[in-house]
């Protein structure tokens, strides 16, 4: 967020490092205090949906609602007013999640009846996103992410020709088990085959003839071997890089060993200086022997 | 397909070009354009199979229908125009799938009651490979199919002895279980077998007697620990072909061996020195020692 | 089997060659006659199970079994004569079989009531071991038992930890949990247990309080998450087969480079001749240039 | 366990040499006897649950019990007798397990109605875990207990993602499916977005709008995909560990550095020839310079 600079110095600059930054331990203290927030929020938007805590409970969960909805409201103007460009960052992803945060609740008070719309307060727990991309996680995450990189093309090539598969054996049993057994139309047929290629298998639907029987049976072997191509695929390249993470490319200028440890400063097979760039200690040492 | 040249020059070379590859913006187009009629055909025959739907659009449905069949063979016209020897064509792989997605339509003229033939139209997703092979994933695309023919034995043979298991498993939980629990042959017990080994468990068919969900129990631990074998193997494979990646092309100036390591300076073979524009250091060495 | 060598020259030994070997056509096309019998001999066996069919085509059926009954007898009988210590084989594992293949329907004839026993001929599936560990796949079956050797201890330690949290989980469940949905003893409730964990889910016993809910959400996970440890054990033993099947161990006597590959005759780097007992074809050919 | 050696030499000692350790014949027995106790006990708890066994073999069954309580109430004494600070021991982790082995039973003497109490007698599964630590597996433990700690913060990160998709869906199709398919309250519908993104499918709650199973299909494929990160995640700190295997232990005489490769010949951090056995071959280099 490069656009994202605080205003001024004082108290925007101070309450900029506390709110959007997680150096000091003011900032930390803040970043705790939200994530406790957010989850004890996200449990009561939870726990009202439960329509016998609702009926014991109800009044003070709207209190409770409340209560998170003018916080939170609080932290967004605080967020707003050190921010030199408010606008711009409402119209970010972590702008418009924290809209859909305290949006409901206040239009619930103009709009009685919009009781669906709460559940859209659910989405406060995107919002933990921000606080963990700022804590500890991120060399992780990384790593994480580049290997997901890396073979997200192979796995998507992987993903798409086996919902080709899907269509073709979800057509197929659809043709052969009768709308009894549940197959009543190709995308009910389609929903059967992702059930039973993923080895999930909820039995709401499942084949009764001997032929759809077989079929299933080739589907449930098909989705089990093919689970070993997108975690062969992301295990390869989680693999490649870890080693790059801890192994240099470069040769020793000596010998030619490779496979050097980030950290070595000599070569482990003949001793030899391998920044090149400046000059082995030793010849100093050596010098003064003489 | 190198038998599959232009005719001649002309219209027909730049229909091939445009219908048969994917270089200039013009054959991209068409291959958009192509993909996008396959899909929304698709999603027409799956829709029109949901009763629902059929009653309120299927005139809508039925026009459409036609429109893509039109196209289609439109397209295979074309295709076997600009082509030297059409028939050869029509009996290649993409041939027969070109045929598949427009006889059905044009059949139902002739034959109104085949109505389970329509269904064969679904097979037209198959078209989306030819899109797919000529398009970016090739690349990565190779490297999937080398790992997976390299395991495809190991993982056979590991499908064999699991194949093993599944019948004798399979028919001992008919041996002991009622047929009141399902299992009234051993047909459908090796498909519980199966159902159970790929941890899809349906639960149609379950086991109801202590000694039979003890066997049960073994089965699933089985299957869940066996799922590491084709995982692992495929794992492996994966790594070696993305590591042989990093082979080089060029064979050596000395004796012709190719597949030497990128990093390779000396022909693993005869020695030779790989780098034909630089000089071999041992030649300095070797001057200094006379 | 070093010690089933054939008893004599002449017909025997050219039987053995057929029966116990693989090297010649003839042993070929016997193996591929056993194979086709064995496999169709198992489906009769399968086929008779189903009511239906037994009822149409139980005499076909019981016709074919003797048929099938008496040329694995005959089988049985000349590898028993060509071997010097017929006894011993009886009583190996592949004698076993051989005697368990028949037995069911000659005993049948005695006891026309042992119904239950015509199953076992289904172990006759295990006959298959045999043909297929003399044909083509010995060199991939032992790259991938040499793997499964190594990493079973760590599986095992695995497993039986994993073992331990069934017992605990599901003992926690049944507390939890009433009579009436199912978990109405601790077999039963770690029954539950391995087909929660296992991810297999047939759904036959499912909690229904909410704690219940939460405690089999947890072991779902858990078992989710488990199945990477030996599926990465088994992975990472795979890889290290495979790569000391294919990079010698040895470095090179020259600069100390290693991970050359097995058919490498020079160093990569340095171009150093690797074979230190042997003499380098190179100095000959330097020798007549002087 | 360095606090609690043995408390005088004679008696005591030998008795911890017995009770905690495992080197001696004597040691190694106890252990077995140990785990038979526990696993025949624990056997008798889940036996002991089911209703018929419990009518006919009931006053068995409590012989028994009394007969594990007395025995394990007799070690848990050996064990407090040759230990210095016995309370210390009664405060660990395996004093507390050992207490609630003997409890439960001690206290239906005193509290006739503490049925649901019994259960905790099958915590003494985890008793196996102390036998299993000092017996045999160390070795492959440590190695899966790195390779599990190294993996853990990347799974955790994968973890928590996953959850706020749990909790996504879960609203989501809270929203979607009317009450009657199951999915009333928003934790009954997290219960399901878990059984199905883990792929055990029970069933026992399923979507029946087709807005729902297309949104159900999509969290099963993602959780299908998903199992990838762990597994390669885990598989790559595995392959780390192993590697790592190959890690000296010796420390440079130079420097004083640690974890070196095997195959290491010079110090990476200093460049000090590493075998103190031998001569460093550059010194000799050196001599011959000047």
């Amino acid at each position: 967020m490069p656009s994202l600079r605080p205003a001024g110095v004082g108290l925007r600059t101070r309450l900029f490092q506390i709110i959007f930054e997680s150096d000091t331990r003011l900032a930390k203290g803040f970043d705790l205090l939200l994530i406790g927030l957010i989850l004890v929020s996200v449990a009561v938007v939870m726990l009202d949906s439960v329509a016998v805590l609702r009926a014991r409970y109800g009044e003070g969960f709207r209190l409770l609602e409340w209560g998170f909805t003018l916080a939170f409201t609080a932290e967004l103007g605080l967020r707003l007013y050190c921010l030199e460009r408010p606008l711009r960052y409402l119209r970010s992803f972590y702008g418009v999640i924290d809209l859909l945060s305290i949006l409901p609740t206040w239009l619930s008070l103009l709009i009685p009846g919009a009781q669906s719309l709460l559940v859209v307060r659910i989405l406060r727990v995107l919002r933990l996103l921000r606080v963990l991309r700022l804590m500890e996680f991120i060399g992780e995450g990384t790593l994480l992410v580049q290997a997901l990189r890396r073979s997200s093309r192979k796995i998507l090539l992987f993903f798409s020709t086996v919902l080709m598969l899907v269509t073709i054996f979800g057509s197929l049993i659809y043709l052969i088990e009768p709308a009894e057994a549940g197959f009543t139309s190709i995308p009910k047929a389609l929903y059967w085959a992702i059930v039973t290629l993923t080895t999930v298998g909820y039995g709401d639907i499942t084949p009764i003839t001997p032929i759809g029987q077989f079929i299933s049976a080739m589907v449930m072997v098909m989705g089990y071997a093919i689970l070993a191509v997108p975690t062969g695929v992301f295990s390869a390249e989680m693999i490649r890089s870890i080693r790059e993470q801890h192994y240099s490319d470069e040769a020793c200028p000596g010998c030619g060993h490779e496979g050097h440890e980030r950290d070595a400063r000599y070569c482990r097979r003949c001793g030899t200086w391998l920044d090149e760039e400046t000059e082995d200690p030793r010849h100093h040492e050596r010098g003064r022997d003489h």
